[in-house]
């Protein structure tokens, strides 16, 4: 893993985004051949299909396996929490770390439900990025760096890459990412976030307003948009997906603050983030308008909204299934089951 | 279990459905007040806490646990599968069988990777039920006894049962039954099954249409469609949700043939399917019109129309993500977790 990012202005990062490695057909086409010799009717697996093509396209090797799925959460303290966007104090994200190495918290749960491993990257959390209405999140070098440390998930080894994020008031700092890369209103991307009232929803527009509005930010220019609106658990996912990609480890994307990394990554090129499957649609109302923009079709809808992992652990585990399905069933061959008479006639 | 059901007359059978348990509010009052405390945004984990209430209202206590989750898989042949109405010859049904008995089938896998048990009810299936465009399926003793064959299903034991069928031509005797009970024209009801194509379709809806002209049954019902219509393992899916709910075991529901069974039920008395979990909705084109006629949700929507129980497979790794982020999870308390402004102002 070429880590000496941290050293690369971001017109070098910006090609790397652009020269990605990209699937391996041959294992797409193994899959298929193999799926169409399994003793079920062909394409009655629907997604669950789809799922093992895309494993298989991504990990560059059939059949696919996941043997070492983890779930990494990204942690990250915002400046704007000072501002009343969060239903929450700022000290929570602290707490929720604490929480997570004790076991107590939702991914935990889930995690152990469905054999995830689960690392917890928590970045400077004594260190807020600063106030973005009133100044940049990072300078460039600080940025790349943080990505840096965030290609650092995968360091143990993995085989799929689950990425969630755990920071007070970030879902804010997404909104303004989404306002500075697609325009509209900045009422169009925020929401409830951990559940604020109308007046924090408000307070939320206002903030991403004018955040925005100091930034300045081109439409295009996702890598400038995370440095001045931030914040360090983004940047890191970012360099967490980036990663996975050039190591070939499929990454299931969370929920709304995680897409705002994978939104970074498709400004600057739409095929990064192919190796990328959304887990789910959020309850955050802005996050199918996202999704459809970034031409991504998520895997369940379940109205959730907490973040930390927790849909991407969900499809995760329908991912294990679809892996398990494909290597483990019988052919028709080997079961001494009669083939369609579609496919004799 | 009451399996003197075997000498019930329909009319007490009618009776039985009309006088179900119902749901236990107290423990979904329960569930509630511990949801409340425990380290997440609240409501934040969305259909994942309806799941849990649901758990908790059908087991009859909190917090709800899934221990034994079952997936009882019922088999059944059909004289109609002469009249070309599948893509797969008749055989496949015992052949299936025995794939499942030898851990080859799709099902197999997702019990292994989600830890569910498995059992395999095979109905006769030397003894298809006749030709239902000539005759009734069974007589009212037959039928009787066939649903409480199928109220063994729980006999072992178990904390959620997941209900799938296997058995050739079953599509276009769920497609009668659904026709039966809706009107509409049978082209309405009728699918792609196991991969038919226009020839068949047109052969599946002529069967449904004379099938149902012949045995003339009102809409109001269900029972006297079940027997008319069959077949077996749809008598014997009907017993199994009717031991489980005066069991308090929680359902949940597989695709578009195990749909038919809930719909007899329903016709009867709409709250004795109160207990079922419909997983997901099927490719098979008309099951979207009949969970909405139920006022059911699905849980999935995963493009899947194997059976087997696949898809309430699926959905019971969710269910069982669920109950332990709810059992598991710490309370505010116990993780020192600051709780919400919006909860303390």
């Amino acid at each position: 893993m070429n880590t000496s990012i941290t050293a690369l202005p971001f017109e070098d990062i910006r090609e790397l985004i652009r020269s990605l490695p990209g699937p391996v057909t041959e294992a797409v086409e193994a899959v298929r051949a193999r799926d169409a010799m399994l003793t079920k009717p062909a394409g009655s697996l629907g997604r669950l299909e789809e799922l093992v093509e895309w494993l298989a396209a991504w990990q560059g090797k059939a059949p696919p396996a996941v043997t070492r799925p983890l779930v990494a959460i990204f942690a990250g303290n915002h400046g704007i929490a000072e501002l009343g966007v969060s239903a929450f104090p700022a000290s929570v994200t602290q707490q929720m770390v604490e929480n997570f190495a004790a076991g107590g918290a939702a991914i935990n749960q889930l995690c152990t439900v469905n054999n995830l491993g689960l690392k917890v990257f928590d970045l400077a959390l004594d260190l807020p990025t600063p106030d973005i209405t009133l100044k940049d999140a990072f300078d460039e070098k600080t940025c790349a760096a943080t990505m840096a440390f965030g290609m650092e998930a995968i360091a143990g080894g993995t085989d799929l890459l689950c990425i969630g994020e755990m920071g007070i008031a970030n879902t804010t700092v997404a909104a303004a990412i989404f306002h500075a890369l697609y325009g509209g209103r900045p009422e169009d991307w925020v929401g409830a976030g951990t559940g604020v009232d109308a007046a924090g929803l408000k307070r939320k527009a206002d903030v991403v307003r004018r955040a925005v509005g100091r930034a300045g930010v081109s439409k295009t220019n996702g890598l400038e948009a995370l440095r001045r609106l931030g914040g360090r658990e983004i940047a890191a996912m970012c360099g967490a997906m980036l990663a996975a990609r050039v190591e070939r480890i499929p990454v299931i994307v969370d929920g709304f603050v995680a897409t705002a990394s994978a939104a970074i990554l498709h400004s600057v090129s739409p095929a990064s983030i192919d190796h990328c499957l959304f887990s789910h649609v959020s309850d955050e109302q802005a996050h199918a308008a996202v999704l459809k923009r970034l031409g991504k079709r998520p895997l369940l809808d379940l109205g959730m909204r907490l973040g930390e992992g927790s849909g991407a652990a969900i499809a995760a585990g329908i991912v294990k299934s679809a892996a398990a399905v494909h290597s483990g069933m019988a052919t028709f061959d080997q079961a001494g089951v009669s083939v369609s008479d579609v496919e004799t006639d």
